[in-house]
């Protein structure tokens, strides 16, 4: 079996063992149905991985894989309810299916229940773990309100963009490998390395997801493609056109991004086209594989052996030849 | 000076040095409004007293204060945008002053912001009073959820609302003064004692609150008095009430209770007549002295010298005798 499918499914084990069949109901039932939908588990299965890596049982690290993944899907539940967003993995969201109040005081007890996990470790484990936590957690906090203010924001610039990624989605992945390498208590040296891995790995991973939104293939993306655009979200790609293009075609692209249409369909082809023309399209690929190239870089200098190194490599590789 | 007033002086003092004049503004901006809306900061003198009474520097309670009454403000924000509160304090509630997904995200900071405190706590410290307050945090979230659940209810019974008040307000506060105990590194008898006693004084508290809601006096309750019975809150004084009408009373009480007017004054001054005439009024009166006395009852069990058993039985009295 490939490790990662044997991480994925013991994750899965473990997640099913779980009980959230408590009172009351109204409080965990949307705790377990949005636990329930799915979803890759990239973030704790990267925990696992990295325990591994470290050479310590990976089961260890299973608690802290399942504190990353409960607060993932908290921040999923909350930020849903912010972006007032109908369906999350082609299901309903959990304050469509129950109702706002529902989604604040679930995802609440989701970001407690996250922290309950460390309590599997032993107090100096706990405390790097727990403190590592709320430093991520709050980044992330902070990357959601970066998010929501470049919403009325016309002044956005690319440093400023690449800040808000790097809290809202970098910073957690990073955190899920660096948790890997404290439960497997690995060199300081090679905890800072491999959150740094993370970190640019999970860089990638967002303006692969930029780029996808837009170029991504119809039949294999799973998404709504043109997605960002239809919502006018001012992604990379977008910041770079406007980089790369006139001053008239800036206005026409700010123009084309304050519109809110019934029928997309033609100011999707519209700005894509611009992204193509620009180069913006071209520009994001080579930021994709830049952050690629340099979390492969960061890996080389982390005390490992080889084949653990290639562990990693091949799963970078194959988050970056996605079409998901 | 009363001891209880250095304790508040020595806690606003170590509040006003904290910095929340940080980036996103959005985010901490908030956070920083609520925690400087004052409020009888019970919660956190609680911590203090407690550090005190077994025998350590109470400023080593500062942070577990901070995070107390961090997470107590957090509840408040949160629950003031499920309750679709305009006021806190006599100030504009922060969903109303920004909005609801400014108030869920810089909630969520806070309840992360709690947790950071007890980082200026050794490991074992750390864990013991991290894992007390999750498991504390958790239970005010059930009692939050119950709150909203009994509010579509109408067959609450007594010992359901009791459990609900447990959760939802005696917790925090036994949690706030076995921390002390914790950090005083008292035996776990006496930690088990104090959490009791502030368990029971929780319960008195809250009792109290709803008594003084309706039969406060107008001049130094500070709130709305009636408040209760305008929003149709089935609190003790109301499921008392009913149990101890007939029939053909229940059925005038809950017609009054499901009922939205205008102006309300009529519907209160029957409604505390019901109370009293029922014997509702005393039965609460009688349930909040119970519960005093079961405190002190659990305070001569403690192994700790008289002058610090009346410290702490000075504060029960005071809350106890209180019209706010």
């Amino acid at each position: 079996m490939l490790p990662i499918l044997e991480y994925q499914e013991q994750f899965l084990h473990y997640l099913a063992q779980q009980n959230f069949d408590k009172e009351p109901r109204n409080l965990y039932e949307p705790v377990d149905y949005i636990l329930q939908l799915g979803g890759k588990r990239l973030r704790p299965v990267l925990t696992l991985m990295t325990a591994d890596v470290f050479d310590v049982d990976y089961k260890l690290a299973l608690p802290a894989a399942m504190a990353v993944e409960v607060f993932h899907n908290f921040s999923l539940v909350h930020d849903d309810i912010m972006d007032d967003a109908p369906l999350r993995r082609g299901n309903t969201t959990v304050h469509e299916k129950w109702n706002v109040n529902t989604g604040i005081l679930s995802g609440d007890a989701m970001l407690i229940l996250a922290y309950q996990y460390f309590e599997n470790y032993q107090p100096k484990t706990f405390r790097k773990l727990a403190k590592l936590f709320s430093k991520t957690a709050l980044e992330v906090c902070e990357g959601q309100q970066y998010d929501v203010d470049f919403e009325t924001r016309t002044d956005v610039t690319i440093p400023e963009y690449l800040k808000m990624i790097e809290y809202k989605t970098a910073v957690l992945v990073a955190a899920a490998m660096k948790m890997g390498a404290i439960i497997a208590q690995t060199s300081k040296e090679n905890s800072r390395l491999i959150y740094d891995f993370g970190l640019n790995l999970g860089l990638a991973f967002q303006l692969q997801d930029d780029y996808l939104d837009a170029f991504g293939d119809p039949k294999t993306f799973g998404k709504q493609v043109g997605g960002d655009i239809i919502e006018n979200k001012k992604t990379y790609l977008y910041l770079k056109a406007l980089e790369f293009s006139k001053p008239k075609e800036q206005e026409q692209l700010a123009q084309l991004f304050s519109l809110q249409l019934e029928d997309s369909s033609e100011k999707i082809e519209t700005v894509k086209e611009i992204f193509n023309r620009t180069g913006a399209a071209q520009a994001t690929q080579k930021a994709i594989e830049d952050y690629t190239l340099k979390a492969f870089e960061t890996l080389e200098k982390i005390d490992v052996s080889q084949d653990k190194k290639e562990l990693l490599k091949a799963f970078g590789d194959n988050l970056m030849n996605r079409k998901v």
